[in-house]
């Protein structure tokens, strides 16, 4: 096939139409898709009408090599992707008895019912001579097919699904569609903004063309991505060293990690490497650090657990944070974020805790502006403590806490200051 | 104009087909276009290419009777949606000295610069003709225009400007074209998938025309929406009713709300109309529960605190869990989610309190499988246990797990029985 491949993203399910769901897929795919040297040109969105989607179709297929939709493969009535497509395409439908088997599967081991509905069955049907796309993420599977000189891929609509079959069926299958090796590295920022960092790299950034050095950002993070194409992996390897080495050289350690998921999980590897735990004492965060640590598999390892100490008086009654502390120097305070995060460490007996409190607003108390919170981190050193201004937006100020928080041990742990001004970077 | 009207959103902008940024401006359009009573039969998104917008302008109007615009429309080279749409619609661009000015005064008074650099003057010319939106968020003015019987509304692209425009600009241009109104409800229901719900209403939704009802999935949750048109709002409300009536005699108590976000913002109404307070003991959901708890604002009314006691140890340090009744019963049991709960409702003081323990996964622990979770609510009526066996994937517990103890909260509060079989429904 041609090369650079164009690609069109047909998102299907009135949900989208009625903005009762915001198309994260269709974002979701187009990263992925540039990381694959694949052009975007168009997204589409339809609703759970057949003779739209049939229109949609036709014109994508005038357009673009590759269509990829997203949504309308699950059981009910509304879902008829695989029906319009096949259609368009003069494909049959056959049933695949292996599908059928997962999905009871599925339904036994991991919805946990003997018996699944009827309906469930629709989705084992798929286009005549397409490459299955198993689904372990859900029960819809997804396929691939070529027809026509256009290549079809169908993916399901819920994200988490439609990401992880992205990545683990339709990457594979487009990567041997090009003869080119696309390979991407991320720098991972907290604590700083996108218009700060980009700022800094805009030299940088407009002297490059292969690599390209694009910014990311996603709330309270900035994601940097270095793209390099080449005819081999070594060698698209090799061209992104020397952007990473700048980029490092212009950032510094504000850069938390390469290629990593998340903060937490570069602080959980830290805390597995020097065989040390961690415990928390939330008031303003009110339990999203003690979620995010546990959203990771094998967190019981380094997490012992926390307190989520939001009323006042829970400051005294768990952590057995005096009230003449709290009376003198306020219950949103340095002294009280210390506090807590000492108390947290004798509780816990971990080796090292960390405490938040601070106003994530909208209501004031009268005295800190809305998004003041104070972080502090109990160690064998002793405690250290962070003052963030975050302003408003109550989800905002709670995800840049835990950011800064864990940025906190993150720089414990490597022997960093660990205190700077989140403010000035 | 024919009526209903249906609108086709056209967003603009190579950032959205790069994933760099998510389209949320035409979800927050097609949110209140639905509320207009107008159909949004498509969204479109096109990069910052003059042929392709082209392109996708003829496409559009063929399909549309209103096409409403997102981006473009800056002081950049690449912002040409005016341009294109003019010259679509063989308008000319006229220069308006009053936006001009305005601009002038933004920069000044806004931005705090006295020179403003001569390419912003480009955003001062519009269609010829055109109903001018002033722009009082930012700099770019947006505009309105029929057109060979289209109707042609152009926003600018940043979400905070697009919306307050669309408001106050686009809405009153709009609600003066049509004489129908679209009212939807939702009904709200956790502990029961979207193919079990589905199927129980089969036959009810195969008889609906106006309204319709249709379902929609998300982790965990199912949401049903009843969406009626008619020439008022109070026939159109009076046409739901008696399709809710029908819902609710088949779903029964499943269902936990009727136009609301979430069940912890029905938990949270709940506790404050009955004055009574919640805290929380967590292990496998690992403070999940409370940080959706205190993602909403003023949760601090009736939120104590909680405690996650994800170790073994940090359930008899923190809540006082004995050993022996953890040997006894191990800790993934009845006894222990009982006792955890009982001591956290002492511990807070709180009028109820609500604990999880269970097996998230993916490891197992040799005894229970993997999903296993037990949730206790303490109350001064006792306490009261729920197994639940979710299966594989570790969002996928914590979230249901989470989920069914806001459900207990809920049961109890609203005096039904509080220990359903949750797999049952």
């Amino acid at each position: 096939m041609k090369n650079p491949l164009s690609a069109e993203i047909l998102s299907v399910g009135t949900e989208l139409l009625l903005g009762s769901t915001t198309n994260t897929d269709a974002r979701d795919i187009s990263i992925y898709l540039s990381e694959l040297g694949i052009n975007v040109f168009y997204h589409t969105v339809v609703g759970d009408n057949p003779e739209r989607l049939t229109k949609a179709v036709e014109i994508a297929r005038e357009r673009a090599d590759i269509i990829i939709t997203t949504g309308g493969l699950g059981p009910t009535c509304d879902d008829l992707t695989k029906q319009v497509l096949s259609k368009a395409f003069d494909l049959e439908m056959v049933f695949h008895e292996e599908l059928a088997e997962e999905m009871k599967r599925y339904f036994k081991e991991v919805i946990g019912v003997d018996t699944m509905t009827e309906n469930n069955l629709q989705q084992a049907y798929l286009p005549a001579g397409c490459t299955v796309f198993h689904n372990e993420w859900g029960t819809a599977p997804g396929c691939a097919f070529e027809s026509k000189g256009v290549r079809v891929i169908m993916l399901p609509g819920p994200p988490r699904e439609c990401n992880a079959m992205f990545k683990a069926c339709a990457m594979p299958y487009l990567r041997a569609l090009s003869d080119e090796v696309i390979l991407s590295h991320s720098l991972n920022i907290v604590g700083s903004g996108e218009s700060a960092v980009e700022s800094k790299l805009r030299e940088i950034m407009n002297d490059l063309v292969n690599p390209t050095l694009a910014p990311y950002a996603k709330e309270g993070e900035v994601m940097l991505r270095i793209t390099a194409k080449a005819k081999s992996e070594e060698e698209a390897e090799k061209m992104t060293l020397p952007v990473i080495e700048k980029v490092r050289g212009v950032l510094g350690d504000i850069i938390y990690g390469m290629d990593v998921n998340s903060i937490e999980q570069v602080v959980f590897e830290l805390l597995k490497e020097k065989n040390m735990t961690l415990s928390t004492a939330e008031s303003c965060t009110g339990g999203f650090i003690a979620k995010r640590m546990t959203d990771l598999r094998g967190s019981s390892e380094v997490f012992i657990g926390g307190a989520v100490t939001y009323a006042t008086e829970s400051k005294t009654a768990v952590l057995g944070v005096s009230p003449e502390l709290i009376s003198e120097y306020g219950v949103i305070s340095a002294e009280v974020a210390a506090e807590m995060a000492k108390q947290a460490k004798a509780l816990f007996n971990s080796s090292i805790a960390i405490s938040t409190t601070g106003l994530a607003g909208p209501e004031g108390d009268g005295i800190n502006p809305v998004g003041t919170v104070f972080i502090a981190l109990a160690t064998d050193k002793g405690v250290f403590v962070t003052q963030l201004n975050s302003g408003f937006g109550r989800s905002r100020v709670r995800t840049l806490a835990s950011n800064c928080a864990f940025d906190m041990v993150r720089r414990y742990l490597t022997e960093l200051p660990v205190v700077v001004d989140y403010h000035r970077r």
